[in-house]
């Protein structure tokens, strides 16, 4: 977890600032989460609460945190909170602009041989085409999503004539094929990020992130195979059961 | 699902390798079950039982498969699948054996005052203890899980006199408390696991792992917060919309 290193030139409060940065970007101190107290914090690295308060301080001047009157230093930036018992769409979601502007980056779009991969869950056949778009998704300027989505040529001729960057992939679906969407299936994974979505989704290299598989279906049959790859500082899942 | 490309650089076996792997991974083939024999797999394929076998090998090389004489190739270790759309308790859910072998490990008991960040969700007062309960989740022997529970000594007094490691703390709540649990609210992120985890998990130091806040009530009063730090390499969990 990160100690102190009494040997090191590093001041303390520097050396205690690293670490509490780390943990913020690694979710151990989640965002709208208080950190533990100056007093917990002093026994914790075994330094007084004056080294603790300098540390905090560079923290807040890193805008990593905020202090409450009467409550503590919170980390900052509110978390993206998605339910997980509802079928989700960026597109459709932001659309409303709840949240923050929000808009779409196509990166790559591309008509591939299917992947044997993607043939699993797409139930298609060896020589058929698919369509595979590569897209950014950014709320308030900020990229927080990498979606890579698989649609087979057949069911959606044409696909790419479609303003992809502007419309819900859902709607056109279901407005411009006339194919319902019925069901959905989701599994949800923790993921350290590679170099390749570090860079898109302008975040340190190996950050925890999700890996979201979700298969779509029209009836019974698979429309859409995505994978979402979402950064973890910013958005959290959330489920209720009663 | 899956055919051999003569095409492909990419020999016979490796090849019949992915896709039985993907199978494994989309519980086509689930755990504890057989697969195929070396013999429907090699008409399947139009391939040699050499080739066949070679691919077996290397799912026994990665820890996918094990092999029984007499019987054949089983699947081993695929991903405890958690549904996000049900309450679900580990000492209830494996009490019923259908997964394998399951038990708790206590880590730690404490008595602690209560911090900062759990105060938030107990809604418990300054100076009030609280009972910590640290425990490790086996599922075949392998630690699975590691989970940090917070409950209020007032509305539990004398928690510790159970028996801690083989009941459902859930269990103990409504049968011993007289408190029936009536909904429950999750908070799921992605995180890389830190020495501590990484050592009581069994897992290499900086890991993809979950990190799963709940908090469970009786009626609107919370009862316990817990924290549960979850190996991204054992489970995944998923959800189904329609």
């Amino acid at each position: 977890m990160g100690r102190i290193d009494k040997e090191s030139n590093i001041p303390y409060y520097l050396q205690i600032k690293d670490i509490l940065e780390s943990r913020i970007k690694n979710n151990i101190y989640p965002r709208e989460n208080l950190i533990p107290s100056e007093n917990e914090l002093s026994i914790e690295f075994g330094v007084t609460r004056t080294t603790v308060r300098n540390a905090l301080k560079e923290l807040q001047k890193q805008g990593l945190i905020y202090t409450e009157k009467g409550r503590g230093s919170i980390v900052k930036g509110s978390k993206i909170k998605q339910s997980l018992m509802e079928f989700y769409s960026f597109g459709r979601r932001f659309k409303q602009k709840e949240e923050g502007e929000a808009y779409s980056k196509i990166v790559e779009k591309k008509e591939i041989i299917c992947p044997l991969e993607v043939r699993e869950y797409l139930d298609i056949k060896d020589e058929d085409k698919i369509y595979e778009i590569t897209r950014i998704r950014y709320v308030e300027k900020e990229p927080v999503m990498l979606e890579i989505s698989y649609l087979s040529q057949m069911l959606f001729p044409g696909l790419f004539d479609n303003d992809m960057e502007n419309f819900s992939l859902y709607d056109m679906i279901e407005y411009s094929y006339k194919k319902n969407i019925t069901k959905g299936r989701e599994y949800i994974q923790p993921m350290i990020s590679g170099t390749k979505e570090s860079r898109l989704l302008n975040i340190e290299k190996e950050s925890p992130v999700f890996l979201v598989k979700r298969i779509t279906y029209s009836g019974e049959k698979p429309v859409e195979y995505r994978k979402s790859i979402i950064r973890g500082d910013r958005y959290v899942f959330y489920t209720e059961f009663s």
